[in-house]
């Protein structure tokens, strides 16, 4: 008799590794919006934001290949390959956004970033929202730590309620913008009280884990006078909601008119190659440079460059981002149109959108949530969920993501939400 | 005017980024053992540890083109090439070293094995030797940080004398075992009174960055009992020696004849992919899983599990290690009849290996050491230092190197030290 796969996996890996749906998914291949498992099925791809530009682009996979035959090595030699990268990638970016620290992940990269905030203004205090997740690092770990770590809490961090769509700080979406930064602002005073001082806050500008709730453009303006007042730094996470993914502009900041200090991008940088970068002010990358010391020995690789700069090529020629824009507008307005008891609401830009389910008119009901996943991936849609209460549908596709394309994904939907499998 | 490469480098990447050499080299193409510059010039490779098995290896590189035009995703996926990876990397350990958590660079693996020893004790105290490097995240810098990062040191660190060939711990080579164990202890202790409690101690077998002291085997025997006697674990940072480098045995802890409970391997292990792992008891590594949770959205992609893979089939099909051995021993052999007042000792396994430079007999002679770097460069040949005092030469070629690049190197050496670049 033949080990099964998990328990191979279970022996190899670990036995409590994390896998996705009840019965995962044996993935064998990929090509743009699809991927096909071991027994040859087919699945439209709703969620995975890696292969930002299509699994397996050829454009993509051509530039890795030809730069890995011809040159792989790191920064402590010159190489051209980084600096055009750098020079094409910062001038995306406006109020002085100009030098990049290449390095592999998002959570070397998030390391880094709250490393740098500290050099800046020579205090520790970190402040997260309490429902997010920066990496995996020790250090960014503490972020979303859902029990005490080992030793403890870090002292000099402190989470801050999320905003949300259905239950808005404060009450009301008019006054949550306002709680919102009142709650960053006690929190800067905890901080020095408890004499760390205040050295960052950190956040995803479209509050992807936290449920991506809907928020007007200027929402984070009095948090960030709150840091500035503090003498603090604003960190941007632009790991999930970057390169154009939300459609109308390249960055989740742009978005919603805000301008931080650092900037940390990852996953869909390079379409799966592991690449990911720091974009932040010259003095502040000086400072911390100065502060650390820092190299990474694969970080900026001729490899990862030429990686991600087939990235950029791909979404301008195939104008991803205005696909995006299109796309996600044309699926937001479908879903829009639904109509289910558990539907609480649908929300979302560009190509990161969900529907959050309830019961009972407003209680949240993840396991509904749950079950419409587990439907969906049996009607060959792989999608999953997120949220405080993780019932909000996390669709998030590769970026060539089609009408026809989200015309499945609703009708699918339709479907199970009036069918038998769900509940 | 044109803006100079390093012009451009410092605007981009940040004004205090560093090279490598007074003039730094720009490096476009690379091949087995050599390197060329953007001038057409040829480099003999003497330091490179990263392209493991020779530059731009086309069995490596198919690999990964191959594998990046089928299918790159995430381990919540299942996938065969992480578990045949796994299984076939876990068959060079012993001792129940039997599973693994694929990551992207040693950096990530060190910051999870730091967390393991965590973990498995419930304690927080690590302890590194006082000249070593392990990475740069956070957590793992503070093992190297050669200023007190901002908030200070972490109070959970002990640092201990480095053991070393010229200037042994205890003024002779016979006590430097059980003084190293002595120092071991006595951090042991200075962590519990102060209330961390002992979790790890972690260091390189080979003690590369330390210099790579001639040690025997055995040498660490009594520091582990200690570790043992005090309920703490053994991280043995494979980073440098691993993939077999040294020679005689595929892992730097089987040379020196060390069980330890958890390995970190990296820089090698994909031949410039950013791949790296930690390899741990089944136990250690549920318990770190248990009370950290841990994903990484690149670690263990297929694309990193194929490159990984192809660098194992070279290694064996080409009898790398092997040659390591032979041609190590050939070129050490020639570097030890070299005469010169300058050499002070000539040590190292397999294809790490180097010379240590003194003056007035004794006394470390970095700057003359710097001087040969600087001159071996402008005769073609790339290698640096390392050591306490940066008057060794590190020598770490990619494992293709052969008798004839050997001679070539130590001739040129010779003929550097007889010249006039270097006094």
């Amino acid at each position: 008799m033949t080990e099964s796969l998990l328990d191979r996996r279970a022996r190899l890996l670990g036995p409590n590794m994390s896998t996705f749906y009840a019965d995962p998914v044996h993935i064998v291949r990929g090509q743009g919006v699809w991927l096909w498992d071991a027994q040859g099925r087919k699945y439209l791809d709703c969620y995975n934001n890696v292969p930002h530009v299509g699994h397996c682009h050829p454009h993509v996979v051509e530039a890795i290949a030809r730069q890995a035959g011809t040159l792989n090595t790191h920064t402590r030699y010159l190489h051209d390959g980084i600096l055009d990268y750098a020079e094409r990638l910062t001038a995306t970016f406006q109020g002085g956004l100009d030098t990049v620290i290449m390095v592999c992940t998002g959570s070397e990269a998030n390391d880094i970033a709250l490393r740098m905030g500290q050099a800046a203004t020579g205090k520790t205090g970190v402040i997260a929202t309490d429902n997010t997740y920066h990496g995996n690092t020790a250090l960014v770990s503490q972020l979303s730590a859902k029990k005490p770590p080992i030793g403890g809490y870090a002292p000099n961090v402190r989470l801050v309620p999320s905003p949300d769509s259905l239950r808005p700080l404060g009450g009301s979406m008019g006054a949550q913008a306002q709680v919102f930064a009142g709650h960053v602002e006690r929190a800067v005073a905890e901080l020095v009280e408890a004499g760390h001082g205040f050295a960052s806050l950190i956040l995803c500008p479209f509050f992807a884990n936290e449920g991506f709730p809907d928020l007007a453009p200027g929402f984070l303006d009095p948090t960030v006078a709150v840091v500035r007042k503090a003498g603090g730094l604003v960190i941007a996470d632009e790991v999930q909601p970057g390169f154009g993914r939300l459609g109308s502009h390249m960055w989740g900041h742009q978005r919603i008119g805000m301008a931080p200090d650092i900037v940390t991008i990852g996953k869909p940088m390079a379409n799966g190659h592991p690449v990911a970068a720091v974009v932040a002010r010259a003095d502040i990358n000086q400072a911390f440079r100065e502060a650390f010391g820092y190299f990474n020995t694969f970080g900026g690789n001729p490899v990862s460059c030429a990686a991600a700069m087939a990235v950029l090529d791909v979404l301008e020629e195939e104008k991803l981002v205005s696909n995006a824009a299109e796309t996600g507008e044309y699926a937001l307005e479908r879903l829009k149109a639904l109509k289910h008891p558990k539907i609480g609401q649908v929300r979302g830009a560009g190509l990161f959108f969900g529907v959050e389910f309830v019961r009972d008119g407003s209680e949240p009901d993840p396991e509904f949530t749950a079950s419409v996943v587990e439907a969906m991936k049996a009607h060959g849609i792989l999608l999953n969920r997120l949220g405080r209460h993780y019932n909000c549908l996390k669709i998030r596709p590769p970026m060539p993501f089609s009408r026809e394309n989200a015309d499945r994904l609703v009708d699918t939907l339709a479907s199970v939400l009036n069918g038998s499998d769900v509940a």
